[in-house]
């Protein structure tokens, strides 16, 4: 597997008759935030959301006539598996995407909204994977691997090309690795162009598959894998990606789901964005390189934005409990006519939104002339907070903080 | 007050050596969803997260020398305060921001964060304008008007050039209407360079004081303004603008926060971009316009993102619920042991996440042999929901379906 600048920029001139240029967008509050020169590659921005597109999209129309004629097959339940349906679909090619049975329904719409067929086969991905090699066995269609692919990390090095078009003054770029073909591309291509440039790859700690081959300088498997971030939930690293990425790569960070979640939340509210886990990471390790970084032209490559609106919806109220922002409390008030209006009063005058109150009378573990009233309310951060427990204490019997 | 396509070109100039384009992105799923080409203008992408930054900036950077010593003044709580704040510091002039004194804690850290000096007064937007023009009497310091100023409008109105510029083939502009500015340069631009480029406004049904206007021919101002969009709830319509707009612009539409909260959760999935309501009206309002944008180049300007993100949270769980995708039921089961196992059991099977249980013994209003039990449930649509209700409807007495 042999991947030079020459195959990205071939990529550059396939890809560039149907994709645009991603933004790379300077962000002056993380900036701030973090004593370096932040931009953000948006990735987010592409037809499916993700860089993906690039790698498939560029594969497939790099196939022969023939092949192309067999169609071409893949396993992923994610960003690849529609990234292999858009591009397939550009070049007029029948793809079949194998997913694992329990694979979530937006998922496989979304994929059959691109025109691919979706086959369900197996419990996990490995299963998926064998009956999508039985597929190309009986069918001679082409297998696209997401990231053992030479063309695939041709298409993805197309992200390096651009941010160096972008940004030539770039010192350093941060993205996350998976299977790793977004950092190979990326590298191969810095290392090329501009050797100064130093590349970090991003992992989730609870599937830190790389980063760990790098300790061991051999490709390892880790038991299992435990993060929200499912776009680099990779538990088998490969040994060929280890090979061209190590010589290139800085160093391979890796952090945990808390810091991921937080990263998605600051970049929804100040850079106006929406991340998948597997994108954000790349934010979310920049503090352990601070010292590194500081004073540089950071490149952080949001990698995609396909995360369930549900998940978002729960990491928008954690951040906020995090945030002193969501205060919830356990008050204690005389039970007798009145009480829970003097209480509800106090909140209001102290300006925070009641989100939830549940006033149990017959919880029996209070005694028997109160009653509990469990409150969750909208602040506007920590001081406002003490503030309101302040004055809430004046109100009640006894308060408790949850959390 | 005389902008033409000169004084906006002149905007360009001044605002380009610090100010850099923001993206248009074709979106293909809007695109398929509406049956026309639409394009984002992602104002969110401003360092103040709001087109506001180029009126305001172009504007101070006018000023004379003799004016810039005596320092600028303006009234606002929302992105307008940011701008003039953020312009001062690039133009090394000394701001002044007047707020209400109920100003949410974050709009005054944020304009504080930016050099401004904040001066809480009033108890609404009328009584700190009037502080704001007692400053200025005391001061000699210049008013910066949020809308009512040519300067303003032609540094909002290089977001039209851009647009030009980036998609010359652009047949329709949609941009929301607060004072009007930023639909005023627009206008102008585009009638100018392009005159069958049809330019509409849109408001929030709740705050229509601009299509109230067109309607009578004369600007209006309304009894009071409701609706979440506060960068576009104005009540008093100016006459200045009224008379810009009307003759150049196609049609002012509105509609209501339900669909502007809709908009903006169908920008976070499909667009992976954070919107505030005054942007995302937009989009909201091109329902309405169906046939004569079907085919069409469109563009939508996505005017900031500046939104709170408890709102966010809180449209997220709303548009969950409305897209049946949140189910709240009420279950009644047998008062004995192992029947909440049985139906917590029967809603594992199906696959959906329980958000929230309340199982209340000591309601009163249920049979004695019977208990009830309140349900939040996480499910992947409309048809899984309905499932689930059939196969709860055989594990428990009676079933309710809230909402």
């Amino acid at each position: 597997m042999k991947v030079g600048l020459k195959e990205i920029q071939a990529a550059q001139a396939n890809l560039s008759r149907i994709l645009v240029p991603t933004p790379l967008l300077h962000n002056p509050w993380l900036s701030k935030e973090l004593g370096c020169e932040i931009y953000l590659k948006l990735e987010t921005a592409q037809p499916i959301g993700s860089f993906k597109i690039r790698g498939a999209t560029h594969a497939i129309l790099s196939l022969s006539d023939t092949e192309k004629k067999k169609g071409v097959v893949a396993a992923s339940a994610g960003n690849h598996a529609q990234g292999v349906a858009w591009g397939s679909r550009q070049a007029g090619v029948q793809a079949t995407i194998v997913m694992p049975k329990n694979a979530p329904l937006m998922k496989i719409q979304n994929t059959r909204a691109l025109g691919a067929e979706v086959v369900l086969a197996g419990d996990n991905y490995d299963e998926a994977y064998l009956e999508a090699q039985a597929i190309c066995k009986k069918t001679g269609s082409v297998y696209i691997h997401a990231f053992q692919d030479a063309n695939v990390i041709a298409g993805q090095g197309t992200v390096g090309l651009e941010i160096f078009e972008q940004l030539p003054s770039v010192d350093v770029v941060v993205a996350s690795i998976g299977g790793g073909g977004l950092v190979a591309g990326i590298a191969v291509t810095m290392k090329a162009l501009k050797p100064s440039v130093k590349v970090y790859g991003a992992q989730a700690a609870g599937a830190a598959s790389m980063q760990k081959s790098f300790e061991k300088k051999k490709a390892v498997t880790l038991d299992g894998v435990s993060t929200f971030a499912d776009g680099i939930a990779v538990s088998k690293a490969s040994e060929e990606l280890r090979e061209i990425l190590q010589p290139k790569v800085e160093k391979v960070l890796s952090t945990d789901d808390e810091n991921i979640a937080a990263a998605i939340l600051m970049l929804l509210e100040k850079a106006k964005v929406v991340t998948e886990g597997a994108a954000a990471v790349s934010l979310a390790v920049l503090d352990q390189i601070r010292s590194e970084i500081k004073g540089k032209h950071v490149v952080v490559v949001l990698g995609g934005g396909n995360i369930d609106v549900n998940v978002l919806g729960r990491i928008i109220d954690r951040g906020l409990i995090r945030a002193g922002r969501r205060l919830r409390i356990n008050c204690w008030v005389a039970d007798r006519p009145g009480s829970l209006a003097k209480l509800t009063d106090t909140i209001a005058k102290g300006g925070a939104n009641i989100l939830q109150a549940i006033h149990d009378r017959s919880e029996p573990s209070t005694s028997i002339d109160q009653t509990e009233v469990a409150l969750t309310l909208e602040t506007k951060g920590p001081d406002h907070s003490a503030e309101l427990i302040r004055a809430l204490k004046g109100a009640v019997i006894r308060l408790e903080q949850v959390d």
